[in-house]
């Protein structure tokens, strides 16, 4: 597709960032860092703004949202921002009665388990520009406060939409969801679809408004077996991440306990694979060829650890990250809410000296 | 240690059985089938006779306990029974402050997270066999009801408990328990220590009352990577499993998510590796090298599907099972409590039909 002029991408703001060469395959002289669930309740200043604002309230106000975006930037000093929302954002925005109950997760009013219930679903869709204005203008602030720091777009893959459509509710094994996949294929697929197209659509919203990459968060994907994973959740997967491509910017796929999974998860149209703190990324770089930059592997864990076991942690990750053709440092998973934020302050400062 | 000779593993009452065989790495003539939880919430008679007790007090009235066990065997017609219980009844029974909450889990009266914390535990073991009467009265009333047919001892692993221990509920992540390993490991090991002390005098009262085999539960061990799992949760399920060395009987060490520990979780000491559903037999097998009994690993998720759809992946199972020395079928997690009892039944017939 031809861009608009206007259209951040054309202008290069942040082609020459250290996020943006990593996640290219290039080596920046400034190792990249950022933190999943960098904006949230580990800083004080997201709490302020948070209080008596629903969750998803806060993902829809732009302005809020993009505060709260650029919050760790402006404190921690990371090479990127993501923007703050839920995966459920394109649920409730395509019309789905779905809410952020705290201290549980995602809920949904009527849990999606039959064919008939699905081909209500399919109903509400799709997702309209018009339906994800506030997404759009709360990127396109956050990008213009940002400047040369890249911003990632931010959706839920398929799979895990599905999980919680299946659900209800967050659950430990998802057997709602896997059961209905083997017992009934076609709604599965038609279930997988339509999240694919409201999650595309919320992905591809983010990056016309100027978010200079995406990344797809299967957070539940270690679930399922590679044989599932490649029959039952890989389809759909790709077909959200068609949505951004073609638009000049870098994909990451993500999940936990994805050991199994991480070609698969690459193959489905991602540059860029996430890795949990569960295997070494010189590991999870033997397992991708050797050909894939990769992002991770912090374990959140070590958060809380007395600073030099921290320190010798981030040193191991880094020394392992240099056999991927590039790495971005990350967590294994997200930024636990305990968490002391200067500890992430000094974790960005050690990266960025080594 | 010499057996006295009134000891049911003297007598040889279940040596021949298919279970033993299998788990001797034999292969029997009748491929032998149990379900994890198949004492549980899926059977209607369960139901009845726990009306109004309280889980604990449920695997601490013998009678109560013995029945239950039983019941699944008489209804299913499975290969083995295995022992009503909780991985929580050794706290309980060393004096820690814990109840299964319905809906939630186990839930600690004050949770271990210090030193001083880990100290004070200390003071309340070790498990006297006094306070083991009621486990070791449980499995000599259902022994004697078995007959030829093994029943297979329960505890939980030392880092799974020692996880509720410091979380002092379920967790998703077990972030406390893996921090303190991290930043204490010192009060982590001795923690672990105590926690194999009272789970391995647990298991150890179950054989010597007539259990024929003996299975260690490591539920949470798939959130550890292999470094952690290695240096700081194998040394004490070694320790948990040495209090049955010598007795006899062959030991199941199993976990969920363990594709990475296969080998780590069998050289702990067991003799035989339950697999969950994420990876199949055939590759679970080539992980141990061909020398090593497996145990599972049909998806739970199937059970709720068609019976054409969960056929044809017993028979997978099945198939990919004979790749290893000898196979015993079974679930890769527990009977989720939905299932429709008849199922599980029809499973046990096709099973020994192949």
């Amino acid at each position: 597709m031809t861009l608009p002029s206007t259209h951040p991408l054309v202008d290069g703001r942040t082609t020459n960032s250290a996020l943006v060469s990593a996640f290219s395959g290039r080596r920046p002289e400034r190792r990249p860092v950022w933190f999943m669930r960098q904006a949230g309740r580990s800083l004080p200043e997201y709490l302020r703004v948070r209080e008596g604002v629903a969750m998803l309230d806060a993902c829809l106000r732009p302005e809020l949202a993009s505060e709260i975006t650029l919050q760790p930037v402006r404190r921690h000093g990371v090479d990127a921002g993501i923007f703050f929302s839920d995966i459920v954002v394109p649920l409730r925005l395509a019309g789905v009665d779905v809410d952020i109950e705290p201290g549980v997760g995602p809920v949904l009013g009527s849990p999606v388990r039959t064919a008939d219930d699905v081909a209500r679903l399919r109903d509400v869709g799709p997702l309209t520009p018009e339906a994800l204005a506030p997404v759009s203008e709360g990127v396109a602030l956050t990008v213009a406060e940002l400047g040369s720091t890249p911003l990632i777009g931010f959706a839920g893959a398929p799979f895990t939409l599905a999980a919680y459509l299946v659900e209800g509710r967050p659950s430990r094994d998802h057997l709602g969801a896997r059961t209905l996949m083997h017992a009934d294929p076609d709604t599965w697929r038609e279930l997988t679809e339509w999240a694919a197209d409201v999650t595309g659509a919320f992905l591809r919203a983010q990056v016309l408004a100027g978010a200079s990459a995406a990344q797809l968060f299967d957070s539940w994907a270690g679930s399922l077996s590679l044989a599932d994973y490649t029959r039952h959740a890989a389809p759909s997967s790709a077909r959200a991440l068609a949505y951004v491509s073609g638009l000049g910017v870098r994909t990451v796929h993500f999940g936990t306990g994805t050991g199994e999974l991480l070609a698969a998860m690459r193959d489905v149209g991602a540059d860029v694979v996430g890795v949990d703190y569960r295997i070494p990324l010189d590991e999870a770089n033997r397992r991708l060829g050797g050909r894939t930059p990769l992002q991770g592997n912090i374990d959140p864990a070590l958060l809380g650890a007395p600073w030099p076991a921290l320190e010798a942690h981030v040193r191991d990750v880094v020394a392992r990250g240099s056999a991927a053709p590039a790495h971005v440092v990350n967590l294994g998973h997200g930024v636990p809410p305990e968490t002391d934020p200067d500890v992430l302050t000094r974790v960005v400062e050690l990266v960025h000296s080594l």
